[in-house]
């Protein structure tokens, strides 16, 4: 297949490169105008300026005033999950906070109820129904966490729903266990520990025998796991070859992302508040920061300081959050919208974060993330638009004309 | 027409009511569970229960699972421009205000030299698109000012283009003459006056006589008008039986509110900041607050008071204030959701200030912005949904599965 006259074929590489781009490079994204791009076997194998094009293909698309960009690469979603939570949130509005409702049972222990009393095939068809919508806002690459489940089969109920995904969407999924999600009321009598135990010694072995994830994940918070419980449970997930993305830093600094970036973090999420340490400790490492604005957004709380991780070199991508507390939404153009507008992202650094970023924060920039060579054709096509700027500046607008997953 | 089977029918009257909603009013929303509509002539004909649903009609349209709501009442847009504006923005990201950009030449000016530079069928073009898009996520009825035009010839391009777009659209249009929205240059160097006297003198009675305008607007700012100065302008416009709808308090408080009070003004717009002075002005008044979030959230600079606005029973309107500079979007559900997530508008209170009161906004309330017998089928059909306040609540979802415009 063959896309022709494309107005901006954007954030091509010569040769995909394989560490992710950080300070002067993220702001720079390198472009061709009036170009083609040439699909085979699911793959680019050529792009290029128009002069240069192939004559002739089995099917071409005519992109005339349209910008042709890399899919987006959402690496931090927990898209598998059983009923909205809207009524938390108009409590939120009437003035409770995320921790007077946690306390209350709501938020992830809401979900986890309601998840562990819906079958599979229920979780399936939803998670599925999800998935098609983010799909047709250009996701062409996806991290889906567990969390929701809190006991050993619901936690392997979720993976399970994950790896159902993973065979039937042409989406590729990447999966992460994040049993350490919050502490089931259970263990909150003075067993903690028991649940770590649980985790450590129940959930991660037969995680591990099925294949069921990719990475393991712990939310780092006081109003969830302290830093030594996340260093126990990340210990035990190195045994199984499971590398750390971990949340941390959303509302408390308390040390999680040095500890984590010492067990081999791929990522670290959230970061809505960094203290001196945390930069520096981030500054010279290949661990990506990974900003999730609707949270902010929707709760209205913190505004995430990525100037101040940009300009110390960091590397930062961008991922949606989508889950039913905080971020009831996995629309990347919106996100990409959102930390311009809020976090004063520029639109080139934003669109960099929320792709080949993104992609490395899932260790998938080989195939993913870039218009280069040998990658798979996960391509978004505009509207016709005036400018790239114009993709985050016009947030309302479905900008996204026509997706395709590897070169369909 | 007939519309069936209807979990949940919103903002139902018995009797059409001839004041806005304000205070409890506002926050309490009739509605009918599991509901019939019934459509003849452009119009609602019936509603209520499914017990009490008529046998047949020529049309049915089964809802089950499906929210019915009036459709949106945008009281306040810039819909007709030449440009996008998308590098004045990224400027703003960079560190510029609002007031540099427009210092330097560009924000309305911006807009108006572009404006001046296109033809009538261009801009016909491009605002019958936009039309298209906004109809699209639900509007059905809507303001479009004047105001990039800042010359007599090009005002009058502008209002005609109004006047083409209420023929040929199936959307309720009001025009608002705008000729007071910023300082030509030309004037700004001691002959401030003779602007306003261009206004008086040559505008106003040629739209007057060709009957372009319903309403009179001023933008009543430190850097665009003084009160004093909208005060001419609105007594001017009286004569010609132009009621005001005026921009007020977007930067400043300058005693625009109650200034346009006096001049018995149909609602008074944005609000971002208000004193103790302007609360009590409104608070026994019919004039309409009309808030316009999308502008503070592109912005990033206030947060408008809706509560202390609510509280003080002041009747309260949303509306998208599409223009290409401070909010280019109407995606009016949207709107909905960040009056609730930004401003702490309980979803109830959101819907009916972006239906009903956005029809009092406009003195439209007799054939919009509820569902009660007489008025006209502008009606949304939402996708199924768990509840009403899962509208604002996905906040990134197209929600608005139909939308139909007198019946069509």
């Amino acid at each position: 297949m063959l896309i022709t006259n494309i107005k901006q074929l954007v954030l091509t590489e010569k040769k995909a490169r394989t560490t992710p781009l950080r300070g002067a490079e993220l702001a720079k994204l390198t472009v061709v105008e009036n170009a083609f791009l040439l699909v085979e076997n699911q793959r680019i194998v050529d792009f290029g300026e128009m002069a240069n094009c192939p004559l002739r293909a089995d099917k071409t698309i005519d992109a005339t005033g349209r910008f042709v960009l890399p899919a987006w690469c959402d690496s931090h979603t927990h898209l598998v999950f059983s009923h909205s939570r809207e009524e938390e949130w108009v409590n939120r509005i009437k003035g409770m906070s995320y921790e007077e409702i946690a306390n209350l049972g709501g938020g992830i222990l809401n979900s986890a109820n309601r998840l562990q009393a819906t079958s599979e095939d229920q979780l399936f068809e939803q998670a599925s129904e999800r998935l098609e919508e983010v799909q047709k806002t250009g996701t062409g690459l996806i991290e889906i966490k567990s969390g929701y489940g809190l006991t050993v089969e619901s936690e392997l109920k979720m993976l399970r729903v994950i790896r159902r995904l993973k065979e039937s969407s042409e989406v590729e999924i990447k999966a992460t266990f994040l049993g350490a999600h919050s502490m089931p009321m259970a263990f909150r009598n003075g067993n903690r520990q028991g649940y770590i135990s649980l985790i450590i010694n129940e959930m991660l072995p037969k995680i591990a025998d099925e294949g069921l994830a990719d990475y393991v994940d712990v939310f780092c918070e006081k109003l969830a796991f302290s830093v030594e419980e996340m260093e126990q449970v990340l210990a035990a997930g190195a045994k199984y070859g499971l590398r750390p993305k971990v949340h941390v830093n959303q509302f408390n600094c308390m040390g999680g992302i040095a500890a984590a970036m010492s067990h081999g973090a791929v990522s670290v999420d959230h970061l809505e508040l960094v203290d001196d340490a945390d930069i520096e400790v981030m500054r010279n490492g290949n661990t990506i920061a990974t900003l999730l604005p609707s949270a902010p957004f929707f709760l209205q709380d913190h505004t995430t300081p990525a100037r101040q991780l940009l300009d110390a070199n960091v590397p930062v991508a961008l991922a949606s959050d989508y889950n039913p507390g905080t971020s009831p939404s996995g629309r990347m153009p919106f996100v990409v919208s959102l930390a311009c507008i809020m976090m004063k992202m520029m639109p080139e650094e934003a669109i960099q974060a929320a792709t080949l970023n993104g992609a490395f924060a899932l260790e998938a920039a080989d195939d993913f993330g870039s218009i280069a060579k040998g990658k798979f054709a996960n391509l978004i096509v505009t509207k016709p638009m005036p400018s790239l700027a114009y993709l985050p500046y016009s947030f309302g607008s479905d900008i996204v004309e026509r997706v395709l997953i590897k070169g369909l």
